[in-house]
């Protein structure tokens, strides 16, 4: 009894000297940050990535590779315009390209380039070597000063406007340094000038237009224009992308016998070139073509483009992707007005729609809307779709790829921090396809599809998105790809192949 | 028989002459019309103010706003440059307060503020005239130049950094002009050099933090206090909003007695202004306060903190809505390490965090995910909720209030063309409460709600948004403020007479 009494005393005393305020609160404190971990992880899990799950060396090259985006995250934190994404990229593309982060992304194999134009394509010094082939003439706009070329064995017939003059001698007259300056500044529309970041999107694409022009001779001139193609090819592979969707006009070549090539002849060069780059480098996935015509035809010129469009797909049913249409999307006609010629083609030609390259709301972003409804598999830039809630109900439902192209979306004005582009969003939510892209590379001076990777994954990524987003970004490009589904077994296959080297030499 | 002849062969010829193609041509086309106006309603549907049904008045107000809302859309597809929200809001302030849509926006009524830090609401103009009231002192920092003042019957003692000369003194020896255009420079971050756009959020910052600094001695002054806080109401009544939930740090006020009045003291004055300006001005809903210290609190310095929230709460249970903290989130301590304390509050007090009002992604922006596990009543800013899918669920279940503030934003650093703001894409989903809000009115030079609606209608909003939007936005500043139930059925009378009248007047 008297032991019962003892123990109920120290019970009691126990008990009241138990705090259960503190307790209470502990409590509290303990659910909230279990709750805050799920919070993360319910995050985490949905963002782009989350599904693959990494070996061990992967782990290795990981650590490696956040470690030094972590440098670069605290570093911005401390000084917000040193941080990369948040400059224009012109202004720090040097410190882009000696970076180690851009080095492993170079190196690693990202698959493919689903978004990119014909003539946008090559380094710059590339193109400026082609200038040194013989018979090439050049005049000097007189108002603009904006170059043209011409292959020709006489010198060309001159015009008010256009007095044409020997490249060979125009380069010797200003010198070799001169004048290959002069027409670097011609062919990209990379500087360091801060007034560019001012202007506004419409003067932007008036100079990115007049690039188009600049090139246009050099490169349709038809033995450079497969060159072109290769070299691009090259560059790619060098850059570690294998496979290619390329969009393309399709303008008239010619060459020095007067002869000129149609569509028809130019797919076949492109099939040609890309059969031949494949036997010289077996690592190489593939290509396809996307024909996509400038948005300007007026309603007499539809009938025929519809024509040519089938056409092509008929003669090329499997290298011709499918049909697009490009330029200024605020300043073009929109797809609405080439709906019904659209829904008159065959069901089997496959539609890679540009839409919603632009800032507006509940204007020229509309075409999202008709590119949705037209069936599109893909969206070309697809920048306005956060506005659109119900393309987005659709883009999810249908697994229609988003075209993200971060450095065409800075450099051409849509935005400036790459940590405001709705591509943070979208790949914050693996429910959206996603595929990374480099649309007109050789214009700002970038590599084939690195700078738009490091943007990617150090602007729009979040802080805890790591090697799983990249490796994930690399297979939607093949995933969401106009292949077949037995050539993306083979181009897995061998996209596969260089992911394993690329672990065991950086993991070594 | 004869006739059944004729009458099967005309039949027959007729099915053969109708051209089937054609036909199922123009249903697909029609089908692809009618799913097009499908999305179109759905969107709209969805989107912020699709819930209000106008009346033939309220149309006809629409009619005239959204004729002057599409001329400026059209001139800004043919003009980007032009267009005012791709601007910063400085280049174009002339142009945005000569405007009629701003005219309209600044007449109609517009519900209340949510979102305003107290010594940061008056005009500019009122502030210079505060200081020609009798007994000022200034000195300036001779490193940074910084005005600092102070009231006192005799020159405050001088330091080593600060020697104190009589305003009125520097104002003769200045001019006039010369001194009081000195001062506004120091009260405003308005500027129109255009170094200004490429300035990092840090930067910012610090000048807007400085902002601060220059006016406390002058505002602290505890009777200029309360006349600064009843003058704002009267500029906010002038600007169409009838109701404030005004965030302060409680700084300590003096007067010229040496008495130092302390945080009750200052919510006493609060409190007392706001029934004598709700005496003076029957169609003034009321205020409430939200007791916001900075975020810079050490750990020592946290019970005595919560110790104050607490006594506040017990004090002006209804006067006081509730607990935030404020500064420089990227700079500051982050939700997370108040939230012990936070958990420890009782649970009638509630919360109105900011969170997210950075560009960050998985670092700053984490606050978002505390504020809602800490069951914030609504968020401030939330500019980087959209990259927080598990955030945007529970702001949507629990009807979580974002308040947006766009000309802050953009001001601030966060983003440079509004239609890259987040919001944006808020206002397409109305399962997301929004609120507009405008911080820090004075230091832009902006009115106390006026700008903000002007950017989020033309800048923010889609084309098709119209006056049911900034109806809903109205409304929706009584709904999520934190008003009793009885209290918000009073406002909400109190607002509808306004907006009848003001329909009443505009579509006579």
């Amino acid at each position: 009894m008297l032991l019962k009494v003892v123990v109920w005393l120290l019970a009691t005393s126990a008990v009241l000297a138990f705090d259960w305020t503190e307790f209470r609160m502990e409590r509290k404190y303990k659910d909230y940050l279990q709750k805050r971990s799920y919070y993360l992880a319910e995050e985490e899990d949905r963002s782009v990535g989350s599904d693959i799950e990494l070996t061990a060396k992967e782990q290795i090259v990981n650590e490696r590779l956040m470690a030094l985006k972590r440098k670069e995250l605290a570093e911005g934190l401390e000084n917000p315009a040193g941080f990369i994404p948040w400059n224009h990229m012109f202004d720090v593309l040097n410190r882009i390209n000696s970076s180690e982060i851009f080095d492993i992304l170079r190196r690693m194999p990202k698959g493919g380039i689903l978004h990119a134009h014909d003539t946008a394509l090559c380094s710059t010094d590339y193109v400026i070597s082609l200038t040194y082939e013989p018979n090439l003439w050049q005049c000097t706009d007189p108002e603009t000063g904006a170059l043209s070329f011409k292959f020709s064995r006489e010198a060309p017939t001159n015009t008010e406007t256009c007095q044409w003059t020997s490249v060979a001698a125009e380069r010797t007259k200003l010198g070799e340094e001169n004048y290959n300056s002069g027409l670097r500044s011609q062919l990209s529309l990379y500087t360091t000038d801060p007034i560019n970041h001012n202007r506004d999107v419409d003067s932007i694409w008036r100079q990115f237009m007049g690039i188009f022009g600049v090139n246009d001779g050099l490169l349709s001139y038809a033995p450079i224009w497969k060159a072109y193609y290769k070299q691009f090819l090259k560059e790619m592979m060098e850059d570690g992308v294998q496979y290619l969707e390329l969009r393309g006009t399709l303008p008239p070549l010619y060459d020095l016998d007067g002869k000129t090539y149609h569509e028809e002849e130019i797919l076949h060069i492109y099939q040609d070139a890309t059969r031949e780059f494949k036997q010289e480098n077996p690592t190489f996935i593939g290509a396809k073509f996307i024909y996509a015509p400038v948005r300007v035809v007026d309603d007499a010129g539809l009938p025929a483009l519809m024509d040519k469009v089938r056409e092509l797909h008929e003669q090329y049913p499997n290298f011709m992707a499918g049909f697009d249409l490009v330029g200024q999307e605020d300043k073009g006609r929109p797809l609405i007005d080439f709906s019904k010629e659209i829904l008159g083609l065959p069901d089997s030609i496959n539609f890679f729609f540009h839409a919603g390259e632009t800032n507006w709301n509940g204007l020229t972003d509309d075409n999202l809307i008709d590119a949705v409804l037209l069936g599109t598999k893909r969206i070309g830039h697809g920048y306005a779709v956060l506005k659109h809630p119900r393309v987005l109900k659709q883009v999810k439902r249908d697994k229609i790829a988003l075209e993200v192209c971060p450095v065409s979306n800075q450099v051409l004005r849509l935005v400036a921090d790459m940590r405001n582009h709705p591509g943070a969003v979208l790949l914050a939510n693996k429910e959206y396809p996603v595929v990374i892209s480099s649309d007109d590379p050789s214009f700002w001076e970038a590599k084939p599809l690195t700078h738009d990777f490091y943007m990617a994954f150090l602007g729009l990524a979040s802080e805890r998105q790591d090697l799983r987003l990249l490796k994930q970004l690399a297979i939607n490009s093949i995933k969401y790809s106009a292949m077949t589904p037995l050539e993306k077994m083979n181009a897995m296959r061998l996209w596969e192949a260089e992911w394993k080297k690329f672990i065991e030499e950086l993991s070594a």
